[in-house]
C-alpha cells in the first residue's frame, strides 16, 4: 500500500518530485532537522495520515456557504494547488508576499516567509453535512447518493457533553507541521482562498511530539503524565493499514467507490479535569490507565512495549489489569480486533470561568470504517472506562478523507486530479 | 547590570550554580540546542526578562483567594522553590512523578518528565489589586502603603475594547520555554501549588521565535507578515536597560524601594483583524507600518537595521515615512526618548462566531516606569496609528516584577530570600 522507500525532497522538492507519482513518504532522512523536512504532496493517499507525527496541528472545519457546485469544485482546486505549494516550502502564489502589483494584496500573507516547510502536511476531508446538508435533507451539490457508508452520524455516547459549534462541519483541513507558525499560515492561506465559498466553523490547535521526544524516539506523555500511543498502528505495518485504515476496493456501496484509497478521520476533543486527576493517588492513576506511570508498562508485567496480559491475576486472584481500566477496554482483543491509527495532540485552550485549565487531548484517529474500528470501542469506553471520572468529550467530528492526488505540476498547477476529484469530477 | 559572562548550566545545573549568586545569563552557549538550554534561576533580576526570547510563553494571572498574609507568603515561597527546581530541569518535588507513597498524589504531574529544561524561565509579578484589593479599597495584606509609584491603573486608551476577565489580576506567572509542554507544565505546577490560596484568573499562550528563526538569528515576523522587534532594547545595552527597564535606587517613594532591581511588565492582548488586513494592498500595508514588507527596512531607505529618518521626504515633498505610521509614532524620538524591552508573542486562540481567526500579538514589554516608557507611547498610538484600523486591544495587564532571588539551595530550598521577600519579609 505504501511507498515506504520514498525519501524526502529538498526545499526545491516540488520541482524535483512534482511530476512523479511518488508514494507517501513515511521515513524522512533522520539527519534532517524537523524544520528541513519536506513531505511529498502527491501520492495514492493524502499526506498527514501515516506521515510521522509532526509537533503541531492546526485543525480548521469549514461550512460551505454556497450552493454552487462549480464554486465548491473551484475551492477544492485552489486548495489542492495551495497545499501542493505550501507543503513544498513555496509561498501561496507566484508573486509571494512582498512582490507583485503594489496596489493589490500580496499573494501570500508573509508570516511564514522566512520559515522552511517544517514537515508541513495538509489533509482535507468531507463531512456528512456536505452530502446531506446541515439539516440532513438538503442535497446542495447532488452528492447525497454518494455518501460514504461509514460517514454516519456518530451515536450519542454516554457522558458526551458536545458543543455543536466546535463539532462537525462540511470540510476539514488538518495542517500539521513542526513549527506552529507554519501550520497557522497554512490554515490562514486556505481560509483566505475560501472567502465567499466557505467559512471557518471551528478551529483547534494542538501540540504533541516535542523536539526532545522526537529526537529520543520515546513515546510522548499526555497531560495525565502517562505515555500515550504505545500500541498504535505503525506506518511499517502495511497489513494493519490495509485492514484498519485505508478504504479498500469493494468497501461500501458502488456509489461510494470514490473513497477507495481514502480513510475516515474521527476527531474528539477530550477535556481532562486535570485538577481532579492531580489530587488522586499514584495507585488510582495507574489502576485507571492499566499501565505504570514511569515506564508505561502494562500492570501485567514487562516493559512499555510488552503486550498487556488481560487475564493475568495477582496472588489475591484479582486481575492485575483492572477490567474497567483504559488499557483493558481499549485493547483490540476487547473489541473484536478493532484498531485505529491514532494521531492525537495535546491542547491547552486557556482556562474556564472557575480558573481550571481547559486542556486535554484532541483525539484524532484514522480508520477504514468508523462503524467497525471506532464506534464499538468508544461505546465500551464511554460505558465502563474508569478514566471517565477525569475526562469529558466536549466536541466531535467525523470526516471522509478522499484519496491522494497522484500528480500536480511543479508550481502546484493541476494536472487533472484535485482533492476530491474522485467524488466531484 | 548584567552578568553577561554567565554561561549555561547542564541538566544538573541547580547543583552546580544554586549556591552561587550568579547574574542573569543572557548568552547561552550557541552550541546547545534549544531543548538543552538551562538558565540560572538566581540573580539580581528575575530571569525571563533579558533572557533571549524563548519560543513559547504561557502566561497565567491569579487572584489571591485568602486574606491571610502568611498564606500569601507561603505561596510565594512554594513558587520560589518550584521555579528554582523546574527551571533547572528538576521535577516539582523530590519524589518526582512516579515514586513516593503509592496512596498519595505524586509530587509532579509528569507530562514533562522526559523533557529537558528547554530554556524554561519563570517570572512572577504583583498586580495593583494585590496592594489595594480588586475594589481598590481593601488592604488585605497591609501592602497599600507600599504600592509602587508606577503600578498605576492604566488609562482607558481610545479604541480599547478590554475584557476584564482576561485583564489584570493579583499575581502573574510568565513561563517561557522552547517547548510548549514544558511551559504548560510549569504553569500547572504553580497552579497546583496555589490551590486554596490563589486561583487562575486568566491564561494566555503564545509562540514567537520559532526554531528556524532562532537558528538563523533573523527577526521573526508577526501575523501581519512584517518583521517585529527590529528596534528593541538588546540585552547587550546595559545603559538602556538601566535607563528604561530596571527600577533604580531612588525611583519612587521610599516605601516602594523594595522594587529596586525589579521592573514593570505591561501586557496587551492585541487582536489583529487579519481578514481585513489580508485584503489591503502591499502599498497600504507598507505605509501603515512605515517599513518594507520583505526586508523590514524603513521607508526612508537603507536596510532592516538602518535607523528610520522621520524627516526624509520624497521628490513630491511628502514624508517617506507617514507621520501616522506605526514606526513614526512608536519611535523614541516621537516620545521624548521613551523605550521598552519588548517580549511579545503571537497568539492564535481559535476563531470567533463569524469564523474569523482570533489571533494577533500578545504584547509584552518590560519598562522602568510605565508612566514614562509606556503610557505616552500607547496614547499616541491609540490616537493616531494607521494600524488601528487593523487591530483591537482586547485585554490589558500591568504588574510590578520584584527583583530576583539571590540564592537558593541546590534542591530549591530557600536560603532566606524568595520571590517578593523584599516586599513581604
Amino acid at each position: 500500500m505504501l511507498g515506504l522507500a520514498g525519501g524526502t525532497a529538498g526545499l526545491a522538492g516540488l520541482a524535483a518530485v512534482g511530476g512523479l507519482a511518488v508514494g507517501r513518504s513515511t521515513a524522512p532522512d533522520p539527519g534532517l532537522t524537523a524544520e528541513r523536512r519536506v513531505y511529498p504532496f502527491t501520492g495514492a493517499h493524502q499526506a498527514g495520515i501515516v506521515t510521522p507525527q509532526q509537533e503541531r496541528v492546526h485543525l480548521a472545519a469549514f461550512d460551505v456557504t454556497t450552493t454552487d457546485r462549480a464554486a465548491l469544485v473551484a475551492l477544492l482546486q485552489r486548495w489542492t494547488t495551495l497545499a501542493a505549494r505550501l507543503t513544498q516550502g513555496l509561498l501561496a502564489g507566484p508573486d509571494g508576499f512582498a512582490s507583485g502589483p503594489y496596489d493589490a494584496p500580496p499573494d501570500d500573507t508573509g508570516e511564514a516567509a522566512d520559515l522552511p516547510a517544517s514537515g508541513l502536511t495538509i489533509t482535507v476531508g468531507f463531512g456528512r453535512s456536505l452530502f446531506l446538508g446541515a439539516d440532513r435533507a438538503t442535497d446542495r451539490f447532488g452528492l447525497a447518493s454518494r455518501l460514504p457508508d461509514g460517514l454516519i452520524e456518530l451515536p450519542h455516547f454516554p457522558g458526551d457533553d458536545l458543543d455543536p459549534a466546535r463539532s462537525d462541519g462540511d470540510l476539514l483541513v488538518q495542517a500539521c507541521a513542526d513549527d506552529p507558525q507554519v501550520a497557522v499560515h497554512a490554515v490562514r492561506a486556505l481560509s483566505r482562498a475560501a472567502f465567499g465559498t466557505a467559512r471557518v466553523r471551528w478551529t483547534q490547535l494542538g501540540y504533541g511530539r516535542t523536539s526532545a521526544t522526537t529526537t529520543a524516539q520515546s513515546t510522548p506523555r499526555n497531560l495525565f503524565g502517562f505515555k500515550d500511543g504505545t500500541a498504535n498502528i505503525k506506518a511499517e505495518e502495511p497489513d494493519a493499514l490495509a485492514d484498519h485504515v485505508w478504504v479498500q476496493p469493494g468497501d461500501g456501496s458502488v456509489a461510494a467507490a470514490w473513497l477507495t484509497g481514502g480513510t475516515y478521520l474521527v476527531g474528539r476533543r477530550i477535556r481532562m479535569t486535570i485538577e481532579t486527576w492531580d489530587r488522586t493517588s499514584l495507585r488510582e492513576q495507574e489502576t485507571v490507565i492499566g499501565r505504570t506511570k514511569r515506564e508505561g508498562a502494562p500492570l501485567s508485567g514487562g516493559g512499555e512495549h510488552t503486550a498487556p496480559d488481560l487475564t493475568a491475576t495477582g496472588t489475591d486472584g484479582a486481575p492485575l489489569i483492572d477490567p474497567d481500566s483504559h488499557v483493558h477496554l481499549a485493547h483490540p482483543s476487547s473489541n473484536h480486533g478493532a484498531r485505529m491509527l491514532r494521531r492525537g495532540y495535546t491542547f491547552t485552550d486557556g482556562n474556564d470561568a472557575l480558573g481550571r485549565l481547559d486542556a486535554g487531548l484532541y483525539f484524532l484517529a484514522y480508520v477504514r470504517d468508523p462503524r467497525v474500528d471506532y464506534v464499538p470501542v468508544q461505546d465500551a469506553l464511554a460505558r465502563h472506562d474508569r478514566m471517565n471520572e477525569y475526562i469529558r468529550h466536549t466536541a466531535s467530528a467525523l470526516f471522509a478523507i478522499p484519496p491522494g492526488v497522484p500528480d500536480v505540476a511543479p508550481d502546484g498547477s493541476l494536472r487533472g486530479a484535485y482533492l476530491g476529484s474522485t467524488l466531484l469530477a
